[in-house]
């Protein structure tokens, strides 16, 4: 959709002015990549997760980043002081349930955040935001893999009942606030072999919101982006270390204008 | 030794097409690198450290990696929760004692993990792994550096005492487990100029372990495969920072057909 | 400065020889990047940070850098213990207050931590550094950014207040302990968008206290070779990923030769 497209460009071009503070609490695996993915980009990257300061340093920041792969009570706990200072200081949220789902406490503490502060968006694969269902969700008994359609319309129940903006990601991406659907196909197969590349998409997601008040918007050409990097780095990377290094460039090198030609982006 | 060489290529093939599970409870400075060499080698890492969740996460694991390079003892406990549920289910273990015998702290939880979980093996250097002899162990007063059959025989006493294979890596590597005796000689001398080489070779042990339940053999392949992505990598790099990144891309792209044939294996 | 050249040869040569064990307490983010440096130049880092073995670690150590970027009070309390036996058995500290001023947990924990140990060099930028002042300073109310001799006038009467060596990074870093002034020009661009940097050249600074008795030729000759990496890599690389791998790779390649003829040291 050229809207978004030219809205892309312009996200990327503002980050690149602004230089956005994005605070993220974030897991022990991908804090340097995704700190330097954001620094590439043009964003200024600050981990920080002590309860004694991330109310005062959320609230210097243009986004916060909250995921929890690494999560302990005590950093959930942060989370969620972080959460609502930005909460009430209208800073945009973004959530990433890393392995919610596959324990009880991962499952539990994305739903206390998502209840507890104001995410703009939650950016998981299908599997991590199904798992956030309330029991009573409307979405229940319905099959959300039988078709794309059908999966964009539980993801819009959800989207509502959540009162989130979801970023769904795997081949193609879909985006949806329970109104408007978006889908994105920038990407490379190479991403699946890079620790912390759905956690650093997320952390991208936090510095376009930063700059763009739309959440779906925002989700969307950050994702676009993020997926053009990978593109881009797979030109000339055919192994995941050389990739990984490669998208740190390209989120470097590609321009507004190379994004609003690369990127794939459909509304529904 | 030819039978290791196929069962090293079973391995690999094992490993890409099954896609075990590897849990890990390691250390700060090489979770990062670990996840990715994980992934590059067709495994898939999970990280999580939170008391209330490791032993429901370890239960869907195919092995567990324990590593103590950056203990504390709230961590030290995770990885025995973990450990005793993975000993319960049958779940192989493989401990890194990073820095035992260099404090007290590090030697007395490494020798608690040992007592209180089945660790199928320990992987470390030798000095790490003779500061884990008991006061009364047969092996008091041996020189183990008094030639390779004397520090062999050391080492099978130390395995039988501590119930372990033991993986003792160095420029040979020597994998016992009190009756058989392997040496691998795979590997290169750029590995000792890169963070955790030695911590990501205790989890490719893991990965392996994942696939092949005879610890020793499983031990031996992997640290062969594991050295040989050194081999490959050292082919084109000469520096430290681009060696790390062709290693990931060798874990990466080394068949098994080339494994089978540059694996450097021999039995005693 | 020629002498501070040939001493800058002569401490890599040192590092190099006797492969110093630096114990660090740092953050997070850095900690895999800064441990592969310390590596590459040719230290020994160790990372420890549990309140049970730092004081057991440090006395083995050759220097401690201390590094408040991800800090908690556990954390702080962890520094000042290692700090503490450092002091007492002489062994160099060097200090990166990472953020201080921007939350006052960071600012009262690197006052702490300068307070209750001996810190030969503290490491920062120029906003990180005035924080700590203290409210009856002789350099309040003195414009620090209003001409170079302005800021060096500062940073001298501030380096006697906290009796350590400042090493103010920037375009030309500026080292003084109050009695001498040094300037060095060596680095590049590209190092603002690699995250860590600034904590990795204070890590470079406590390899070379470990190796140099005179904190201020210690830090200016590690911030001239840090620097100097960054050159290196500046000639083949263009965009922050690439470059990063090329930085570690630069500190394992420069000689001391090179880098004699390299620095940009300056005497006022």
């Amino acid at each position: 959709m050229e809207k978004l497209a030219e809205q892309a460009a312009r996200n990327l071009k503002a980050i690149r002015e602004r230089k956005p503070l994005v605070h993220n609490i974030t897991n022990f695996v991908v804090m340097n990549y995704t700190a330097n993915a954001l620094l590439a980009m043009g964003a200024s990257p600050v981990m920080a997760h002590a309860i004694g300061e991330v109310e005062e340093m959320v609230s210097h920041a243009g986004a916060l980043v909250l995921n929890i792969g690494t999560l302990t009570e005590e950093w959930v706990a942060a989370m969620i002081a972080a959460g609502r200072k930005a909460t009430e200081k209208k800073i945009p949220i973004v959530l990433d349930p890393v392995g919610s789902g596959a324990t009880r406490l991962r499952t539990e503490s994305a739903r206390k955040i998502l209840s507890q502060t104001r995410v703009s968006v939650l950016r998981g694969n299908a599997s991590e935001i199904l798992s956030l269902q309330d029991e009573n969700s409307r979405t229940k008994g319905v099959d959300a893999v039988h078709g794309v359609d059908e999966a964009a319309r539980t993801a819009g129940i959800l989207a509502a009942e959540l009162s989130s903006t979801l970023a769904i990601t795997g081949p193609v991406d879909l985006i949806t606030d329970g109104r408007r659907v978006v889908r994105v196909a920038n990407g490379h197969p190479l991403m699946a072999s890079v620790t912390g590349t759905g956690c650093t998409a997320t952390a991208a997601v936090g510095a376009f919101l930063a700059v763009d008040p739309d959440s779906v918007s925002a989700a969307a050409t950050a994702l676009a982006f993020f997926g053009l990097a990978g593109e881009v780095a797979g030109d000339s990377a055919t192994a995941p270390g050389s990739f990984m290094i490669k998208m740190l460039d390209a989120l470097f090198t590609i321009t507004p204008e190379q994004l609003q030609k690369g990127c794939k982006i459909e509304t529904d």
